[in-house]
């Protein structure tokens, strides 16, 4: 593997998609000094990551990418990676030991399936997205000031993980770096709940006798945005960290009960108590959930 | 009151805030034939929305505003409206019977409070605002495309109603008319539950161990930006649409007990079908939901 002051690593992407894409048009435009290149198991998306100047070119056959890339970078969903990842870590064994990681926003499963056999493997987790999918909608700004939570651990090689960093802050993101359990809850929490609750919330609406979806605004938007992400991925996510999301389920049933207690009881003064906290810690995280233009956010 | 081609009616809004602030500054925008006045208890927002260009002039002797009037825009929430409107329309019916509107986006309590004696009262809701409030936050564009409701009795005055309308059509809305238990029921599930739910969710993360916010994304930015609404409109609001949202907050929880179940059951093919609807239901809504831009959406 070349890596010194005037090259960068090869990078191939196994399956090209909204995050992929994405990360390879970061790449291009973060002057990566080495050829982007892509396998995946049928041609169109990739045709069209060509197309759009994402990659340089690419291959169905995968032992061939194997075989020429530095660092291989799975793009796919949890429980696809974590398929995956036994006999592609055993095909890298015999390819150069290429650097390996992954994107999958659930750890737990994907370093079980990965075993502890191949130390150039850095489980990595981009927190950005977006409700639209595919290659097409992929955009070289998607990672701009976003986090990617990396989990190595004490056996984790330690040059394969400085060369995913790289990756990664040249895309535009920052680094930070968790236990894989930590992850999961915290993500539970963060994200996954969030999404149960945009779902649940668009399906009260959609068996509402008034149709209130037809007054929405910027509110409701906001808040129903997410339950237009792909059905399959988060189904996927929803039955691969289920124990966390369940534990962070009830968490938040319990503080929806909680202010219904409240309101039920036209307790003005505790309402009002539990309103201005919440406004204080969303606006104390401002900086974080809104990275690129923290003043940006207007209609309601 | 003079209303012909070549005049619009003189406008006083009574209160200075983010939402009466935008609709002077819309009508600005709108070349809209007259001054525009306003009162209020204390003189720092009206000098601020005089600097701002909002208005032409205002006063503190609010029979002084009433009698150069021809339309009074009531810019105070819910329970505030309420109050203020017996002795309001009094004094209107002895200042020249102008048209009376107000922006409370509740309207059970604001029609009983206002009784049946002022037919040229015309009970209204923009469906719009933001999580900043003051009349600093005013910008003319908050209305553009979204929806205004008004809910009209039988005895209504018409020409009352028209006036009202070429108001918010001037400012870039859209007019639409319900019944007033329709309008508190609809809005209790498409905007107020959506914030409920908002402040329940960043209640549970800001009581979790592992700080999850701070690893929040694009998601979580969508999912708690009302949460930073203001805590005082909001008790009000709950206060004053109690049982309307106790019913749209229990059905809530139903769904997202439905939900929960289908995850402990790792019943994949049912949660499938529940996020696809959902994500076939959002996507129908669209439009509504971004009137402006609609294929704006991006980041997660």
């Amino acid at each position: 593997m070349i890596v010194d002051a005037d090259h960068d690593p090869i990078v191939a992407f196994l399956g090209l998609g909204l995050i992929s894409g994405s990360l390879a048009g970061a790449l291009k435009r973060g002057n990566w000094r080495a050829d982007l290149i892509a396998w995946g198991p049928r041609a169109p998306s990739l045709e069209r990551g060509l197309a759009l100047g994402l990659i340089d070119r690419f291959s169905l056959d995968l032992p061939a990418i194997m075989a020429e890339a530095d660092v291989i970078v799975i793009g796919a969903p949890p429980e696809a990676t974590a398929q995956l990842l036994p006999e592609l870590l055993d095909l890298a064994s015999s390819s150069g030991e290429p650097v390996v990681t992954d994107m999958a926003s659930i750890k737990g499963v994907i370093v079980e399936a990965a075993g502890t056999d191949y130390p150039r493997f850095v489980p990595g987790h981009p927190i950005a997205g977006s409700e639209n999918s595919g290659v097409e909608a992929a955009y070289p700004e998607l990672f701009d000031g976003r986090e990617v939570i990396l989990t190595p651990s004490g056996e984790t090689d330690t040059s394969a993980l400085k060369i995913v960093e790289r990756l990664w802050t040249t895309a535009g993101a920052r680094i930070t770096h968790m236990s894989v359990e930590d992850h999961d809850a915290a993500l539970a929490a963060s994200s996954h709940v969030p999404h149960m609750v945009a779902y649940a919330l668009t399906s009260m609406l959609a068996d509402h006798a008034l149709s209130p979806m037809k007054h929405g605004g910027g509110a409701l938007r906001d808040m129903t945005r997410i339950a237009a992400s792909d059905p399959l991925m988060w189904r996927d996510i929803a039955l691969t960290n289920r124990d966390a999301i369940l534990i962070a389920m009830d968490a938040m049933t319990q503080e929806h009960e909680h202010l219904r207690t409240l309101i039920a009881g036209a307790d003005g003064d505790a309402i009002e108590t539990f309103f201005a906290r919440c406004r204080e810690v969303r606006r104390k995280h401002d900086d974080i959930l809104n990275p690129l233009n923290p003043q940006s956010e207007q209609t309601d």
